[in-house]
C-alpha cells in the first residue's frame, strides 16, 4: 500500500508543476514519508465561519499589537457546501452532514449511515478497516450521538441510540470489531438494564473506562471503550479534566499507533451544543479545548509527518454573529474571566436558595462584570424553581449584551463552513467543495 | 516590466514544484502571457460567507439535481480578515477596511487613504499608475464613496464627499490625473453650486456621460467620467439598465486595455446596503449584479490571459444568516419573484395613494406568496405619510419570514470574509490572511 501511495504523490507534485497556484504546506521529506498513513478527521460540529473568526479575537494576546495566529490561519484551505438530501431542504442536521462526510453521499435529516432509501452505507472509517488500520474516535458527545454513530452505524434515525451502541458491537469486519478506540461519553447505552455492551466489550478483550485518571493506566496498546459520562461529557468549562478533548485524542493517538496506519475520528460536538444554547462564553471554551487538540496534533505531525488531518465542521449552528443592534464592536474579552457554564450558575443559585441580592453578587462576581439595573431586575425577579433552560435564556443575553453577540436561531443555518487540511493529501480538500467531496477525496487515498 | 514578471512566475512555479498543494486554476501558456498585466481587484462590499452560500441557493437551477457551480465555486482560494486599528475595536467600517485592501495599512473607522496619524498612503491604484498602467473603477455606489475614494483621495473622514471629488481632479502623478475611466454614482458631487468638476474633467480631455445610453457611442479608448445617478446608482432591482455593474465594467475595459497594462476596481457597493437594509431580495439581486460581472470578467481572462482577477469582501454586513427561530429551512425559492425593491412598493403604494385593501393585493401580487392574517392586518395599518425606511421596515420582514432569513445588525460584523482570485499570481492570495496582505501582494506584484 505504502509504495502505492508514494507513486501517487510523485504525479501530485508533477500536476502541481504545472499549475500557478502556491502552496503553505511544507511537505515531509520522502524519507520520513516511510510510515504508515495516518489519517485524522477532526468535525467541529456546528462551527461556522463565525465561530472561527470569534476564536481568533477570543485567542489574541491584548498585550501584543499583532493578532496571533491560530492553527485555522495556518490550515484553511476550502470551503465546504453542508446542505441535506433535496427532501431534507437546504439545512442539515448533523445526522446528514455526517453521513456525507464519512460516506459521500447526501442523505436526509436524521440519518445515520443510511441513504435516501435507508440501505447502509460504506464509510470511509470502514474502509480503513478494510486496509487494515487501527480505528478510533475521541468526541465530547455521547459516543453513540450522529457525528460518529455514522462513520460507524446504520440507522434510519439518529435518536435510537441504544440500536446505534448495539451495532458498535454487533457489526463486524471479517469477524473483527470496525472501531479499536472509542472515548466519549456515554454509559447509559453501553451499561443499559437490557443489555450491558461494556460487559460484553470487556469479555472480548477491551479495556473498559470511566474516569479520565483510569486512561493512564492502560497497557498501550489496548483496545479501549472510555466513557467518561452518562450522556454528553460536562461542558468544557464545567469538566474537572482541563481540555478534555485533547487528552481523549492524546490517549487515542498511542493506542492506534501501528505499523498499518490509522483512522482517528475526532469531534468538538459541544461547539454545536453552545450554538443551539446561544451561549457564547460555552463556544468559545469549547473552541478552545478543540484548539488545544489542534496543537497536539501539529505535534504529532511533526513526530509522524506522514500524517494527515483534516478539520471541517458539519454546519454552522446558532446563526451566530460578530455584532448585533447596529452597533460597531465585538468585545471578547469579557469572556476570558467567565470560569464556569451559565448553566453551573444557574444550579449554583438554586441548591443554595439565593435570594435576589445575593444572585446579583453571585453573577456579578462570576460573570466579573456589572449587571445593568433592567439585569439585575430580571436576575431578582427570577423564578428558581424553573427549569434549566428557562433559566439559562434569562442570564445568556447578559453576555451577548457585553461581548455585542448576535444570534438568530437555536438550531442550525445553511452557511458553508471552512475546511482545514495539512498533511500529505492536504491538496486535495483545497477550494470550494461539498461535504461528499471530503469522504470522497479520503475514499481516494484509502482505496489507492 | 514584462520579463521581470515572466521571471518571478517562473520562482513561483519552483516553489510549487516542492509543495504538495494542488491548483485548480490553469495556467495561460508563456506566449500568451506576453501581454501586459491586467489587475482587476474586485470588491464586493459588505458580502460576508452568509451572501455566497445565499447565492449559491438563490443561483441554482431547482430542476437540476445537482447544484450548479458559480463563479465563486470556481476560484475560491483564500479568506481575509478585516479588524481595523486598534482604535475601532474589531468591527471595520468600509473607510478603514478600502484603506487596508488599497494601501496594506489598517487604519481607523472613517479614515480614506490615511494612516491612524491621518497622514495620506500609497495605493495599489498609485502604484499601478506609477507603473504607466492605466486605471480605472466602476462602482454602483456615488465614486466618491468610501471604497472607491481610499484607492484615490487622502480625507480624514469618509463623510467628506466634495472635498474626495475635489482630489479626483486635484490630486496629480506628474500632472496626470490618477484616474482615467470612472465610471459610477454621484452627479451631487461633481457638478456642484461651489464647483463644477464635470466641466473641468472635460476642458481637460475626459468624456462626461450621464446616461447608460451614451457609454456605446464613446469613442475608444477615452479618459471617461460617466456619473448615471445624484448619489448611488438605483437598486440592481429598480435600475433600468439590468445588470448595471456588469456593463459599467464592460466599458470600462475597453477604455482601460492598452499595451502598459491597467488596475481596475470594481465595486458591488450595494450589496452592502441590501445588508444594512436587513433586505434579503436586494441582497441577492445586487448579488446577481456582481456575479455576472464576475463571469464577464472570466471571458475578458480568456481573450487576455496575462488577468489577475481578485474578489474579496470589505466586511460582512447585516449579521446575515441562513435560517432563524429554531427552522432547519431557507427558502430562497421566493426571491425570484420580485420584481423590483421594497422601497419601490411603498413608493407605489404612497403614489397610488392606495387603501388598505389595494395594498394587500398589490403586495401579494408584487411579492408572488399569499400575506399572513397578521401580515395583512399590517399592511392595511401602516401609516403611508410615514418615511421609506419605517415603512420598507413593516414589508421586509414578509420576506423574511417566507424565506427564514436572519439578521442581527443594521451594521456590520467582524466575520472573517472569503477571497478569490483567478490568474497570474492568483496563489498569492491563498490560505487565511488579513486584508492589509492583499494589497501587499498586489504591490509586490506591481513593484517587481
Amino acid at each position: 500500500m505504502l509504495k502505492k501511495i508514494l507513486l501517487v504523490s510523485t504525479s501530485v507534485i508533477l500536476v502541481a508543476c504545472s499549475s500557478t497556484q502556491l502552496s503553505n504546506i511544507k511537505p515531509a521529506p520522502v524519507a520520513e514519508l516511510n510510515q504508515p498513513l495516518n489519517i485524522i478527521m477532526v468535525v467541529a460540529d456546528g462551527m461556522g465561519p463565525a465561530f472561527t473568526s470569534a476564536y481568533k479575537f477570543y485567542h489574541d494576546d491584548p498585550a501584543t499589537p499583532e493578532m496571533e495566529a491560530t492553527w485555522f490561519d495556518r490550515h484553511h484551505i476550502g470551503m465546504s457546501t453542508t446542505y441535506p438530501a433535496h427532501v431534507s431542504g437546504l439545512v442539515t442536521d448533523s445526522a446528514a452532514s455526517a453521513t456525507a462526510l464519512a460516506a459521500g453521499i447526501k442523505s436526509y435529516n436524521g440519518a445515520i449511515g443510511v441513504d435516501v432509501d435507508k440501505n447502509p452505507v460504506r464509510t470511509v472509517l470502514h474502509a480503513a478497516k478494510a486496509n487494515g488500520m487501527k480505528t478510533g474516535l475521541a468526541v465530547t458527545s455521547q459516543i453513540v450521538h450522529a457525528t460518529p454513530a455514522a462513520y460507524i452505524a446504520h440507522n434510519e434515525s439518529r435518536r435510537n441510540y441504544d440500536a446505534i451502541a448495539d451495532q458498535y458491537f454487533d457489526l463486524r469486519y471479517q469477524d473483527d470489531f470496525w472501531v479499536d478506540v472509542m472515548l466519549g461519553g456515554g454509559t447509559a447505552y453501553f451499561d443499559r438494564e437490557d443489555r450491558n455492551l461494556a460487559q460484553e466489550f470487556t469479555a472480548a478483550g477491551y479495556v473498559y473506562a470511566t474516569e479520565y485518571a483510569e486512561l493512564a493506566q492502560i497497557q498501550v496498546p489496548s483496545r479501549v471503550l472510555g466513557l467518561f459520562a452518562e450522556k454528553g461529557l460536562p461542558w468544557a468549562l464545567d469538566d474537572p479534566q482541563p481540555n478534555r478533548l485533547r487528552t481523549l485524542t492524546e490517549h487515542a493517538l498511542t493506542h492506534l499507533q501501528n505499523d498499518e496506519g490509522f483512522f482517528l475520528l475526532v469531534e468538538a460536538s459541544q461547539v454545536d451544543w453552545a450554538g443551539h444554547a446561544n451561549d457564547i462564553a460555552g463556544a468559545m471554551a469549547e473552541m478552545q479545548d478543540l484548539h488545544d487538540t489542534l496543537l497536539l496534533l501539529e505535534e504529532f505531525q511533526r513526530a509522524h509527518p506522514n500524517t494527515l488531518v483534516i478539520v471541517t465542521a458539519d454546519h454552522s449552528t446558532g446563526g451566530l454573529t460578530l455584532a448585533k443592534d447596529g452597533e460597531y464592536r465585538w468585545s471578547p474579552e469579557y469572556l476570558h474571566h467567565i470560569p464556569v457554564s451559565v448553566e453551573s450558575m444557574v444550579l449554583t443559585m438554586q441548591e443554595k436558595d439565593m435570594n435576589g441580592t445575593e444572585r446579583v453578587q453571585y453573577l456579578e462576581q462570576v460573570l466579573a462584570f456589572d449587571l445593568t439595573i433592567e439585569q439585575e431586575e430580571t436576575v431578582v425577579l427570577m423564578d428558581l424553581s424553573q427549569g434549566l433552560r428557562a433559566l439559562t435564556a434569562q442570564i445568556k443575553p447578559f453576555i451577548d449584551a457585553k461581548t455585542n453577540t448576535g444570534w438568530t436561531t437555536s438550531g442550525h443555518t445553511a452557511i458553508d463552513v471552512q475546511v482545514y487540511a495539512s498533511g500529505p493529501h492536504a491538496d486535495k480538500f483545497a477550494g470550494q467543495q461539498d461535504n461528499t467531496d471530503i469522504a470522497k477525496a479520503i475514499f481516494a487515498i484509502l482505496d489507492k
